[in-house]
């Protein structure tokens, strides 16, 4: 039996938590019995030393996290689990940093983690570092962050197969941001004819942007997944240090409100459009793209273009693509499908969880804290 | 720890061979002790109470298999695994029917299995079952066949944890066959002037096809893959009564040699013309593709359509594709890459070697049989 608590349960823990529901329900319950005995937002927390049943987590906001429940305090939830029985895995649902620098302290405790929550992974190598090795025994604790890139999408489980097996990674490039694909597979097509502004106007009107686009077009996001590949492969990359071609023009990247930038951003379609003729004159098409130099130093993030028979030009919608070059793929190991989306990337939380219950989850055993 | 045994080291045998002394020799080593303890050809056969070591792995033909080995039994080979402390796994590197039987009695031992043998997962879904069944227990023994459907891509994989974590699959759609890819690669495509026969010498001169092409053509390997795809996403599917278009020519279904065969192809190159310029003129490509479908009764193996802008039109080389399209991903998920050679054989075999480790090789226990 694998435990879960789960911190932060907004729109990607309600998904996670459905999931949950539907599988103890299924009769694949019974070889992997995962369980939530815990969960903590901003303002109320309940630990269970018993599964809650399937009845109150389809209604926890009310009945886990409603009226009775205790006020929140993250050090004392973590201190709880220590009456657990078994494996606990803790879900960091968050984006927090200070939550992130929480993971060395509680595997240290013996519990597990698996999280979509970019930060421990992309801000200071250090942390990044500690909780490698703190995770580094086959006998556990274990950290998964699947979902830290592409979502639900095989792409660090791919990435950490190539690697474990001794493959050496060449390259590894993608469409890392389900919002800079939309944008870009509709300004940069074949006969396309939306300016770029209302592009980007478009992909804020259907909730594909941060609510400040220009959180999207200063390639921050994309930069903290490309630093999570090259870690990942071994490499000393960091946001700090790597190249990132902020497409946000400069003129407006200090105007104060996102709707300033929106009203002016059409001042720039002009140079936006002489970028995309350039690339289509050429047959190809411009796409925001992290690539991951596993041979040298020259990782960046950058908009770049492609020809129109490259699998990143025949992109739809706001789906992701990695391609992983490697000694063995000369030809790349491509992966692409959604990756953003509350329900897959509950799936990539899940499908992580299911690989914890397997390694840990098998055998009834003392509280590890 | 975790030992492992392999039965029939040919090319990819030698390949995963390579891999597992490479590993051996890197620090990953420490947290994945994979090591060898027996090998078996059809002719000489050894087993070690302690790791082969890497010098004699290095030259394991002459060093493991050669002059003092003794001759091959492969019922006493599995018999003398039981003096193996720990958690053992069988690699079968055969496409042995035979051999494929022989599963649930090393499951009912307590041996774990790895293998990139399609025959047991393709063969009568009796036998499909009792290894399903025998190796359902969250405690093992464990089945893992990556390796039997797009070789080292993480195909069902990501078909299972979708299963798991109870995602619909809608269809899976395919090119299977790296031999059928490359043909109609090069066949079917704007601006290709090779005849069919011609696209089929090449084919056979570059290696891509088995020694008589007809074993291609009928499809008969594809539908053993759809019938691994369907059977793993819960269905009933079996190479019997999957509608497979098997595209030799009727009247060359019975001559008697590949040469044969391959001298009278010309006389059917206008038919394939014919086929290829009808999808040309209504802008797509013909490819050979595997379809599950997952909500009705019509999977099926034959040669279809597909527009230019799609994923399939664009591939390139002998390279797989797998699209998995379900209810989390309306737009499918897709895998992409090199599906067969021994090197990526080999990797879907040591990802698969290195999930039984981390599960079952991490403490010492008595031997299992």
């Amino acid at each position: 039996m694998l435990n879960v608590v789960i911190v932060g349960p907004g729109l990607v823990g309600a998904a996670l938590i459905e999931q949950l529901v539907a599988h103890a329900q299924s009769p694949r319950f019974a070889a992997l019995p995962i369980v939530v005995v815990g969960l903590i937002n901003s303002k109320a927390m309940a630990v269970s030393p018993t599964p809650f049943s399937v009845a109150d987590l389809t209604q926890w906001k009310t009945k886990i996290l409603g009226g009775s429940a205790a006020a929140a305090d993250l050090a004392q939830f973590v201190e709880s689990l220590a009456s657990i029985k078994g494996a606990t895995a803790v879900v960091d649902c968050t984006s927090s940093d200070a939550i992130a620098e929480q993971y060395p302290a509680w595997l240290s405790k013996g519990l597990h983690l698996v999280t979509p929550n970019k930060k421990a992974f992309s801000n200071d190598i250090s942390l990044f570092r500690r909780i490698q090795e703190l995770s580094s025994s086959p006998t556990g604790p274990s950290v998964y962050h699947e979902a830290t890139v592409g979502a639900g999408l095989p792409v660090l489980s791919t990435l950490s197969d190539l690697i474990r097996t001794g493959d050496k990674i060449v390259k590894i490039e993608g469409i890392f941001s389900g919002t800079l694909s939309y944008l870009f597979n509709s300004f940069s097509a074949p006969g396309a004819t939306q300016k770029f502004s209302e592009c980007v106007a478009v992909a804020k009107a259907s909730g594909y942007t941060e609510p400040d686009p220009r959180d999207d077009l200063n390639g921050m996001d994309v930069a903290r997944k490309v630093t999570i590949l090259g870690r990942v492969a071994g490499l000393d990359v960091g946001t700090d240090t790597l190249p990132v071609e902020n497409i946000v023009p400069e003129a407006l990247r200090s105007v104060s409100t996102a709707g300033e930038f929106m009203g002016r951003l059409s001042e720039f379609d002009e140079h936006f459009k002489k970028l995309n003729e350039e690339a289509l004159a050429s047959s190809s098409v411009l796409r925001y793209v992290g690539f991951v130099d596993g041979l040298g130093n020259q990782s960046s993030v950058k908009l770049a273009r492609y020809p129109l028979d490259h699998p990143f030009a025949s992109l739809k919608g706001s789906d992701n693509i990695i391609a992983f070059t490697t000694e063995r793929f000369p030809n790349p190991l491509i992966v692409q499908g959604a990756g953003a989306g509350a329900a897959v990337t509950a799936f990539g939380i899940f499908a992580d969880l299911i690989k914890v219950c397997e390694r840990f989850g098998t055998s009834p055993s003392e509280p590890k804290i």
